[in-house]
């Protein structure tokens, strides 16, 4: 039978090509979708067509001599076929016989991703676009899938998901850095702005850089709670792991009393995710992204890509397995360092006090550990001032309750620890850090009315995405990244 | 056996009271929670311990004369309990009788919210500790479940969700009322601002007033797609309705052709959700709520409570069923209203050409439709740029494919409609509405490649919990809410 092209036929919502694949049915089928490539033969043309449901795409089979306005059908078109899903002698098993194709939106030779490689910065500028990429694709449905595991445990783990604010009248971490909001119009640089603008809030208000402090209240009614909300930075630098918009997963917990019980809940959390009911599915989407990287670095030799690919491929089933994932002092990791220091030579000699650098995180899992590791009891001046205090150890050095996860390729994946519950110790913390207490009444209420030992951690989600995937740059996990300079769309 | 109160017994951390109420181990059980109330008799004393996990308390019975400790515990005070689970002679099937009780953070009589009756307006001005009240409890399970829900039916759906952005260049609707994002010091108003300042991005940013358009792009490769993200409006009136920061549930969905497909999918959405598996626990959580309302309505008969409680009561069972939502165009709509102007003289006269005012989308989904009614082909000049044109009616007059779902008690919950496809359409649109195409070209480009018909629609999250709770004022459904005048915390 030989197909017919129209321009008119009208449908309602088509399966996708998901259900399609996976429950061929014998009838007529109606698909919709965007050309992804085309072949045509003589006598045959195969069409490949995805509409997003599945990195596997529909291979459509139009038989007779090509026509007119197939042949110069551009790739990205969107097309309706109908014709029956037939057993195929190609890869995939099924494939559609097609009785008419209708055209329903061109594209054209402007389309600016049409090329069979387009390199990811180029990609970048057309975010608009790029999802239509078979890895941007993959990369969707797996943060769906995965953003969907983590909900599950928290569920099933009994905790309550919060929508804390993204507006905000404090400055967590004291780091500055933070975005201002405002309703002022601009005004020029060199003008005198005497306009006077009844502001919207009474005082400053920023973008929130951690949900931290907004998440204890919560956590001190109804023990277990988390949020998945986005967080901002104002971070001057551009470097491929750094989003001045990102989503951060942050989690609460009352009644724990041990570093150790709060990093089980966070290992059991990563395990529980990988090994999750979803990521069977998932793994294929994460092979495509993996073939991607691997095209990416044969084509720009230069391209960030850090994971190791064979780490990479491993990981769902190592990470989700009973392996723990090693836990050390930040002192006995620096002695570690130290030890290495001679053989691998440093940019910063590892000292203690001193913060670890990138290069020692990244050592400290991938050469030492050979897999995540949770690094424990920084020094009290590295941290921030709303972590619990440790008892002096023999060398009458103050450090405090919590951890960095460090995992190879990435370095910190997230960071957590017991939080000081005592008013007076929180108080005289608040003060150290030079911050203005009146600002945190709120938060010492929590210690002042039923305060219990309570814990947490936060972590990147676009950074867990980075790591899942291999991809070497933060830009490219997420929909419409924002960086210094770069707010398009 | 007399209970001892001690003050340094370690722990783990416990199962959580709602897990001991569901499944009572016979032998010694640990619980943590903060004390809800106390009644000291003469040998026995009956305290309630909440630890959040559910709207039902633990009734914790202390044998013996009431001890000098327990008699001076502060309401709000954390503890740890140690008993057995007994059957109960009271209203819930099971009580722990205790051993031990720890005190683990005292309360005292400054606590801001132990009174037995607290009104909304005072726990608005505690939000860090109103999560701690029976009705603000249950307010966030419910929220947690009605989420969950949500995310179910989409991926039942096969949506994929996307985080869109929430820094954006563009202003959604033309509509202004947008928060600008800086990171310029702050000058005093009268002086020249003569400082140069390095600006974060190279063109204003703002925060998003809607995702629809930025969850345009990736519907336009994986053919469905949502999101549940925070928007923002700098809406300067401060009525019980309007936030400054607001949750939107947004989808788009490509192939869709009829307005009547379009609505179908959110009408079997809402019921979908309402009838989930996590409604009937969730159910207990709504009658706590309901209960509590009725006593803001007894001590403060002026509160702005909208929903009628019976109507509420039977809302899981009536809107989750089979009834069909009602459906009606606006111009029907407006001729209705005139019919009924008569006898209810409305504030504003129905006219067509005009906006549905508030007084009139209560009537029709309260008076007329007793419950949701979809609204549907608004004027065209009532409405955004991107909405699909119709069809010019019998009378000349333009149109477009959109509908509002309204219910009673709320009014407008939802809105949606047809996106213009056609690429010189929805040009003129643009010039139509005086803005800049320079600034949409990327919107365009996803109607020059492979444009297909589509469609979508958002939600305010906040007014879903409100129509589901009966909850008046929506300020009392978010969990730190910011309005004109309020960013707090």
């Amino acid at each position: 039978m030989q197909a017919t092209i129209s321009r008119s036929t009208r449908l309602g919502i088509p399966r996708t090509i998901r259900a399609v694949l996976d429950e061929p049915s014998s009838s007529i089928t109606t698909v919709q979708g965007w050309l992804r490539s085309i072949r045509a033969h003589k006598n045959v043309s195969f069409l490949e067509i995805s509409d997003g449901s599945s990195s596997r795409n529909l291979q459509a089979v139009v038989k007779g001599s090509p026509m007119k306005d197939l042949e110069g059908l551009a790739l990205g078109s969107s097309l309706v076929l109908k014709g029956e899903m037939k057993e195929s002698r190609g890869d995939q098993p099924h494939e559609l016989s097609v009785h008419t194709i209708e055209v329903t939106g061109e594209s054209s030779a402007a389309y600016p991703i049409q090329k069979k490689y387009v390199p990811p910065d180029v990609l970048r500028d057309h975010a608009h676009l790029r999802f239509r990429t078979t890895k941007n694709g993959a990369l969707a449905r797996l943060r769906d899938a995965v953003m969907r595991e983590w909900h599950d445990h928290f569920e099933k783990e009994e905790y309550v998901h919060i929508h804390t604010p993204i507006m905000t009248s404090s400055d967590c971490e004291g780091a500055g850095e933070a975005f201002r909001i405002t309703t002022d119009p601009i005004t020029p640089p060199s003008a005198p702005s005497t306009q006077k603008h009844d502001p919207f809030f009474p005082s400053p208000a920023y973008l929130t850089v951690s949900s931290q402090l907004h998440l204890e209240a919560p956590t001190h009614a109804l023990s277990r709670t988390y949020t998945l909300s986005p967080t901002f930075r104002a971070e001057p630098s551009a470097t491929s792991r750094h989003l001045a918009e990102f989503y951060m997963l942050e989690a609460e917990l009352a009644f724990v009393e041990t570093l150790d019980d709060l990093m089980d809940t966070l290992e059991t959390a990563i395990k529980d995710v990988l090994g999750g009911r979803r990521m069977t599915r998932a793994r294929r989407d994460q092979e495509v992204i993996a073939k991607s990287l691997m095209e990416d670095k044969a084509e720009t030799p230069s391209a960030d890509e850090e994971t190791d690919p064979v780490e990479r491929s491993d990981m769902f089933g190592r990470i989700s397995g009973s392996e723990p994932f090693g836990r050390v002092t930040y002192t006995e990791a620096v002695e570690i360092l130290k030890e290495r220091h001679a053989q691998t030579s440093f940019d910063f000699p590892p000292t203690w006090g001193a913060g670890l650098q990138s290069e020692h995180e990244k050592y400290l899992a991938r050469q030492v550990y050979r897999g995540p590791v949770f690094v424990t009891d920084y020094p009290r001046n590295l941290k921030p001032f709303y972590m619990r205090l440790n008892p002096k150890d023999h060398l009458d050095r103050e450090t405090v309750a919590c951890f960095d996860l460090l995992v190879p390729g990435i370095g910190e994946l997230a960071g957590g620890s017991l939080r000081e519950e005592r008013l007076d110790r929180l108080i005289e913390s608040i003060d150290k850090a030079n911050m203005q207490r009146e600002d945190y009444e709120w938060y010492l209420d929590l210690r002042r009315f039923g305060s219990v030992k309570h814990g947490g951690w936060g972590m990147g989600f676009d950074r867990f995405m980075c790591w899942l995937t291999g991809i070497g740059n933060v830009r490219d996990v997420v929909a419409f990244p924002r960086w210094k300079g770069h707010c398009k769309y």
